[in-house]
């Protein structure tokens, strides 16, 4: 096991009504910043909920907050708190809103251009505003994390920081809130979590057997509860595993000590900045191909999740290893995620475009190894037409 | 699930030379008070390496502190507190220093007899002076949790106290600090870690996935890393895996949302307070015997536990759920840990004590359904003679 560092403060409230938190979370003097995405939380009661636990607080709201949320939508935000004088900013929405409140917290004090916090992957950062959280979609893990992914259409260009000011002081997590959304982006957070162990997971064995067996124990759980809960939106308990193996699956327990691999990741944020494909459907296009690809250097952790999430115990190692890779295509493609660039209507021209530009950022060798080059970055995609 | 808040604010450095980091995390100018128990971390190189990264902070020492920390041994490093101006404590070794440290750092500025923080069970703290720990025995979780058990000899007491405010702001764990531990202490910490598990996991089915998986992922690790690093107590990883996996079983993270029992530590902590027998293995002797009074009420999540824990598929439901106590009560044995009163020098004439002295404390319908009233507990303790 590697040494780690762990640290994790953000204060979780999970389950039913617990949204009324927020009135003791929030300092009851607080000029708050309410930041959304499209009128969802309008229609299914969320938003009032937030409101009546704001109470009596001054409340600036901003909304549109697109999914991949985009640079250019967040920086009037910051104006905004600049101008009135924002001490809180209160995210409600999925991980895209999630994610662009932490770029607006860490922007407001920030000197200079706040694309420079991107650029330099959250280093730069020495300070953010306080900011809390109301999850309305289990997916990005982002509400128990100090991560953010924003995209900048203008440029064609998706980046990540991570700063340790920007976990959210609280998060609240209602599954209820969860019941109306749409079966696609259900199966999207399901695909989303899945990919995030396997990037902290499937790499080479490292003596870690909590982390593994934690790891082993989200996907199986996803597995389980993801298809019973997009066919019983309502089901709360197969609801409510689904949200907290989502948050469990990316707020640092199970990646503490061992290598990490994310280049699913990186590539398949080039897919969305150049196609707008849904991240999650970038991860289902890349992930099975990437793991073919990488089959030698991740043979032992492949077997090994044959063996522990798929109960694969039939045949010798390749059989074994191939068999895994495709289970893990036919889970994504199960719950109504396609696997081929060619479903998106992508052709495979789109692989050397998007080596080059991981390329021309400096992700000229990425993976657990530093082994995915260029041209094995092209390779994959191709494989994946 | 139950609804619920998860907080665990402490930051882990984890690994080979991290006892450095104190250098970083406590103030410069701070003074200190150093708690510990015997010498042993002058004997290790515990004590130098931490003296190293005080550096030219004033520090204050207590030492003496025993296994079962009692209050009479604490309260002097109190007056100390006061007397010095202590702005922080550190706390250099296992689970009894920890928990002494935490009613250190309620009682400082505590206004009152602080007999009363054990007697309301934390209620009444309202501050606590910072906290650091380096960790030198896998075991209690305390390391990592606002909990503390103090033990009063004068008065044959163990009662223990939670409060937010007692985390520790950082705690380091290196596992080669350990590798010196005499071979029954380390027993103790597997015996007592895997109790912890079994308090939060073996009590009914509540749909809670991601926790039932955890809990058994931490079973398994101790299953079979605990005999390994009792073979090979310098084999790093498996040690390091034993460190984790007891952190892991009381940080929180698997007891969320769930009901929990806890009746096997309260039972045992008066067999500790009357016959100061080992915090674990007083679980050893109960919770075997606590298992078999519960089997049906516990039933389904026996059935569970055999099958993920143990691998038990052969049989009928209560074949099964017998084989699964039996080989509970054989991995206590198998580490070195008697599971009988007798083993003890101990007769059943102790039952009617230990239930008559939790039922003056108001423990008179403890267990996950408050069913344990003190006839049935005395037949618990009988059936473990």
């Amino acid at each position: 096991m590697d040494n780690f560092t762990y640290h994790n403060p953000t204060r979780l409230h999970f389950g039913k009504g617990q949204i009324a938190k927020i009135a003791t979370e929030i300092p009851a003097d607080a000029t708050v910043l309410l930041l959304a995405g499209g009128g969802s939380i309008k229609t299914n009661g969320v938003y009032d909920q937030v409101k009546t636990a704001l109470g009596e607080r001054t409340v600036h709201e901003h909304w549109g907050v697109e999914a991949n949320p985009d640079f250019d939508t967040l920086i009037p935000a910051v104006e905004l708190c600049r101008a009135e004088k924002i001490e809180w900013v209160l995210a409600v929405g999925g991980g895209s809103v999630l994610d662009g409140a932490k770029l607006i917290c860490a922007a407001v004090n920030y000197d200079g251009d706040p694309w420079q916090i991107l650029q330099d992957q959250g280093a730069s950062v020495t300070s953010a505003l306080p900011l809390g959280a109301v999850l309305t979609l289990p997916a990005t893990g982002s509400e128990a994390n100090g991560a953010s992914v924003i995209s900048r259409r203008a440029q064609q260009s998706k980046l990540h920081f991570i700063s340790p000011f920007v976990f959210p002081q609280f998060s609240v997590l209602d599954p209820e809130t969860t019941f109306t959304l749409p079966p696609r982006q259900v199966a999207n957070g399901i695909g989303d979590a899945f990919c995030h162990v396997l990037e902290q997971y499937l790499t080479f064995p490292a003596h870690a057997a909590v982390q593994d067996q934690f790891s082993e124990s989200i996907l199986r759980v996803l597995i389980t509860e993801g298809p019973k809960t997009l066919a019983e939106p309502t089901d709360y308990d197969a609801r409510a595993n689904l949200v907290w193996a989502a948050t469990c699956a990316l707020q640092g327990i199970i990646g503490v000590g061992v290598p990490q691999d994310w280049s699913s990741h990186m590539i398949g944020h080039e897919l969305t900045a150049l196609h707008g494909i849904d991240h999650a459907r970038t991860l289902a296009i890349v992930l099975p191909s990437l793991l073919e690809a990488q089959r030698k250097t991740k043979g032992a952790k492949l077997l090994q999740y044959a063996e522990q999430v798929w109960g694969i115990h039939e045949g010798d190692e390749e059989t074994r290893i191939t068999a895994a890779i495709t289970r893990t295509r036919e889970f994504y493609e199960s719950i109504g995620i396609p696997t081929r660039l060619q479903d998106y209507n992508v052709s495979a021209d789109v692989a050397p475009r998007v080596s080059a530009r991981l390329a021309s950022r400096g992700m000229d060798a990425i993976g657990e190894h530093g082994d995915l080059t260029p041209a094995r970055i092209e390779a994959i995609l191709r494989a994946a037409a």
